[in-house]
């Protein structure tokens, strides 16, 4: 399942070009065709979430859905420009 | 990217069968190795963001934690029973 992480190339070292990345990949898979897409809400949801934890810039961040007749995926990839923690009250 | 999602056997129509499905993956790869790990800590904030918008119980949540020295990865697979939908207030 988790082939494609490890697929994905190290980066180097170097600390110019370190960074700190946050993917996160969801899949729905709904019986009810009539079923309101959940997707787009939790995209919302889990940003905001996300920002309680780590400081996020709105350019630092990309977002892919693709939604089908039962299926629907949303890709969301956060770039940290430096590691400063953030911690939620 | 989402070739993993692809690969998926598509479920069967029959009506017993349907289940609805989220599966949520999160991969987080950070430059400072000091750094908290981010994912146990969004893991539970991400269920609290999922249950506002779709009856989860708890014995249909699957949860499978991988860390590494930078790079760490969390899956969390859920089942719905029924698909009666849940709105957000």
């Amino acid at each position: 399942m988790f082939s494609f992480f490890r697929q994905k190339p190290r980066r180097s070292d170097s600390a110019a070009a370190a960074k700190e990345r946050l993917q996160i990949l969801l899949a729905h898979d709904r019986s009810d065709r009539a079923r309101e897409d959940l997707l787009p809400l939790l995209q919302r949801d889990i940003l905001e979430v996300v920002k309680r934890h780590m400081r996020v810039e709105s350019d630092a961040v990309e977002i892919k859905l693709e939604r089908g007749d039962d299926m629907s995926s949303l890709e969301i990839n956060i770039e940290v420009p430096d590691t400063q923690p953030r911690h939620a009250g």
